[in-house]
């Protein structure tokens, strides 16, 4: 049954509920609740007994329904190009071809296509394949353009603000999931953290992050905060969060490539990552200037989290963890105060088993705090994907729309929006890059298409001549991707486009066209 | 005639005198100064009257000697490779020859060669192309290994310690020269100044240094002052030093290559540069962060500099300088006081030059007292050209032994030692490197010799994993190089070799051996 149909059902049987006590009446403020044995949907999280409703007392289910909402419009920018170029495709032997198509664009997708393109289709057919890439590219300029219109949907119902994460004693959150596309919603979704200027984001493969760049944007944050350019940072810390993945379901197939799927792999790197930045800075900069760190485990079929607990040195354990799956499961019947208490014993017990608390102690009280909001705000994700996306979702695999080359973008945080290859030059990133044809000859080469790929680098308009250096970088790499894949090239089945964002937002991911990369700007 | 050859002539004459009074005597405490009329050399210093003789009052004539004695070691190390391997090939049909060429190279090198390659040249001959480029880099081995007993001979007596450059206000000094190897003497030779942990030597094509990878040096600084680890730091600053060259003999063949010789681009280049910087620095972390920055050009015929005024807010001019050829010109008859008075009086005249001083204001005391010790610790390098060479260098371009890529190593600074291509990787170096292995086909490949290749990376031993990671930089580094030189590689024309260093000494230009390469240490 479709979201759509089931909805339609559900809101017939009268299963609706308003989930914010005293809130005005909303259009959203409804959820698709089940209860069990009406639907048998395959999540561990989801175990209920007779009557039961998957409707856990702290979960925000009106923000659910405002992310749905926000996926549908994000999504829905990309699924329906086919059907639209298929219609264009119809009509192309039309006399009035070139303004219908465009018309048929502008009201469909919200923007026009090449008019060349079109108007050379009398001579030996319309070009689909430029015509389905140039789509692709404009359908994520849209999605960029909109980014504060779209955001604005869910932005301040986010569970962990920045406010928050300083209450905690955090000035700054630096996560790295693994580049993979399944982790590509992380922030608002799984962690329900408001994307935010002292938010950042980078993902790597394997979750595998440099150590010499983080402690480069560890120590531009320790600038600020020593020069007192952070209000309170005197009294607060840097948190570095490693976020490694694996699939409940298929463990062995759809876990993380990078490490070959093997789950002990996964985790004990990451955990290694997060010692070598913590050793790195505090031998260079002196005992107590090390970041906080956390882990924390992605079951990417069902958005569960593995929380994993510090002791008092703030030291984490592969195998000292809380999972939120389990704990949406004992607490789904419970009111929110008993549910949050239920909580709060499994994290205490669990920093307690095995007697590692009187060995190791216990971490600190802001960790704490931190570590109860995170469990507690990916309850509402656990129970999006029950609610919104079937119980898992369905597609377990790549269905990217894209391969983005360079530094990811941060406008767009969904799951599978683009296949991520981190890289500075092809020399280094080839092997990502060979990865993410493969997928693509997969996914388009093999029906026709052209891969589309995004060559995308931040800049600093704080700093003179940085754009002009990104540029130079984006065109030093579109020309060692097309030097790579001559075969594809030659057939346009490979199509690389550059883009530049502005770290303080003067641009955002704005497409580079040719004219420009040749005359330097 | 030879200097050995002048030497002894004037040791005959009496010409000799001890340079430091109250001095014991020593057997370096000796010039061959030269009489006007006695010698007419090409130099705009030494421009004498009748029985005068170029010898400043100011100039530190026993360090002249000593780094001449240096330079003798250093070079002397490379210089008698050639004839070594032509002895060495006459023996080859001998019968003990592998035991007597060892013996040899390990007299008069000061290493083994390669068992093998003397095992095997009853075969087909000795491969003296191999044998060569192993004893390059072998002596250059040598060089790093004894580069503490080989400074040791002029630590001491360098003018600009650390201690004074403290006193002028400044904990840290960050030198980019142009890559060039006329440059490479820069600190010791040319600005006798001591190399130290506090001085950074980071040398680019053009002096066109990284404005983002400085910030980060800069910003590795500040944290260190901010928090208390540098003593006396909370009254200091950083000083950025850019220093682009000319030859004022060939100023259209012989000046910079990366400015096409055009002196003008390159010292308006070199000031854009250090503006960048602090805006760059003062945009992202508020006024009054900035360094200080100097300008300074350096004539590579005669080791000249053109020290850039500063003026009240610490911008430079391209055209406020004061040129210490001149000020040796004017002051080597007098007195070491009044010479330093003069100076000084010049070095004011040329701070309110054209009522620059009225709009702008004069730079700050302790850039000042900088200014005037470099400017007078530049005369002693002035005469050490007239005196140790003959008046001006008599090779103007390249003459260097081998090419390094990657990350400049620092332990033997000094006058076209190699060619030097600053780079990641090849990807964003090619032009560079390409320019080195033209160069190298004229000194090389043209004599049937292989050019050498020194891919070198540094490392920290505080931060984990950091060594690893620049060993897989340096075999990608030497894979793309040997790629992109197929026809050389073939013909065994071209000879990659890896080091690694460790910025805190633990290892110092270190080989890595393909053994290591492969098994990743």
């Amino acid at each position: 049954m479709n979201t759509l149909k089931r909805r339609t059902a559900l809101q017939a049987s009268g299963a609706y509920l308003p989930t914010q006590e005293g809130s005005a009446p909303h259009l959203h403020a409804v959820r698709p609740a089940l209860h069990a044995g009406e639907h048998a949907i395959d999540n561990p999280a989801c175990v209920i007994g007779p009557g039961q409703r998957c409707e856990h007392a702290l979960v925000d289910s009106e923000l659910n329904c405002r992310l749905s909402d926000y996926e549908r419009i994000v999504r829905g920018r990309f699924s329906g190009i086919v059907d639209v170029l298929k219609e264009i495709s119809a009509l192309q032997h039309e006399r009035d071809f070139a303004e219908r198509a465009q018309r048929l664009a502008q009201e469909r997708l919200g923007y026009a296509l090449p008019q060349q393109l079109l108007d050379d289709a009398w001579v030996s057919g319309l070009d689909m394949k430029a015509l389905h890439t140039h789509c692709i590219f404009q359908s994520f300029k849209v999605c960029v353009d909109r980014t504060d219109a779209d955001q604005s949907l869910w932005l301040n119902r986010m569970a962990l603000t920045p406010e928050f994460l300083a209450a905690c004693g955090y000035h700054t959150v630096d996560v790295t999931p693994c580049a993979d596309g399944r982790l590509q919603g992380l922030l608002p979704f799984v962690f329900r953290m408001a994307p935010n200027r002292n938010v950042y984001l980078k993902a790597y493969a394997g979750a595998m992050f440099d150590v010499e760049a983080d402690m480069v944007d560890w120590g531009h944050r320790e600038i600020e905060r020593l020069s007192g350019g952070i209000p309170g940072g005197e009294s607060q810390n840097y948190l570095k969060i490693a976020v490694y993945h694996f699939s409940s379901s298929h463990s062995h197939e759809q876990g993380c490539a990078f490490h070959a799927s093997n789950d002990k792999q996964a985790v004990e790197s990451a955990k290694q990552r997060l010692d070598e930045l913590r050793i790195a800075i505090e031998r260079t900069y002196g005992v107590g200037a090390a970041p906080d760190i956390l882990l924390v485990g992605l079951d990417t079929d069902v958005d569960a989290l593995r929380i994993h607990l510090p002791d008092a040195d703030g030291d984490v354990n592969p195998y000292r963890y809380v999972d939120t799956a389990e704990l949406y499961r004992e607490t789904v019947g419970l009111t929110a105060q008993a549910a949050r208490a239920h909580i709060a014993q499994r994290v205490d017990e669990a920093q307690n088993m095995d007697g590692w608390a009187q060995g190791r102690g216990v971490m600190i009280p802001g960790m704490r705090q931190l570590v109860l909001a995170l469990a507690e705000a990916n309850l509402s994700q656990i129970e999006y994907v029950i609610h919104h996306h079937q119980g898992r979702y369905t597609v377990l695999g790549h269905d990217e729309e894209f391969i983005c080359a360079g530094e990811a973008t941060q406008y767009v945080q969904m799951r599978n929006k683009y296949y991520f290859a981190h890289l500075d030059t092809v020399e280094e990133g080839a092997a990502d890059v060979d990865v993410g044809i493969k997928i693509f000859t997969g996914l388009n080469v093999r029906h026709g298409l052209s891969v589309p790929v995004l060559v995308h680098f931040y800049y600093s308009s704080r700093v003179p001549g940085s754009r002009e250096r990104a540029l130079n970088r984006a065109k030093q790499v579109k020309a060692a991707i097309e030097a790579r894949y001559p075969a594809l090239v030659a057939r346009e089945l490979l199509t690389c486009r550059m883009a530049l964002s502005d770290r303080f937002d003067t641009e955002r991911c704005v497409f580079v066209d040719e004219a420009e990369a040749d005359s330097g700007h």
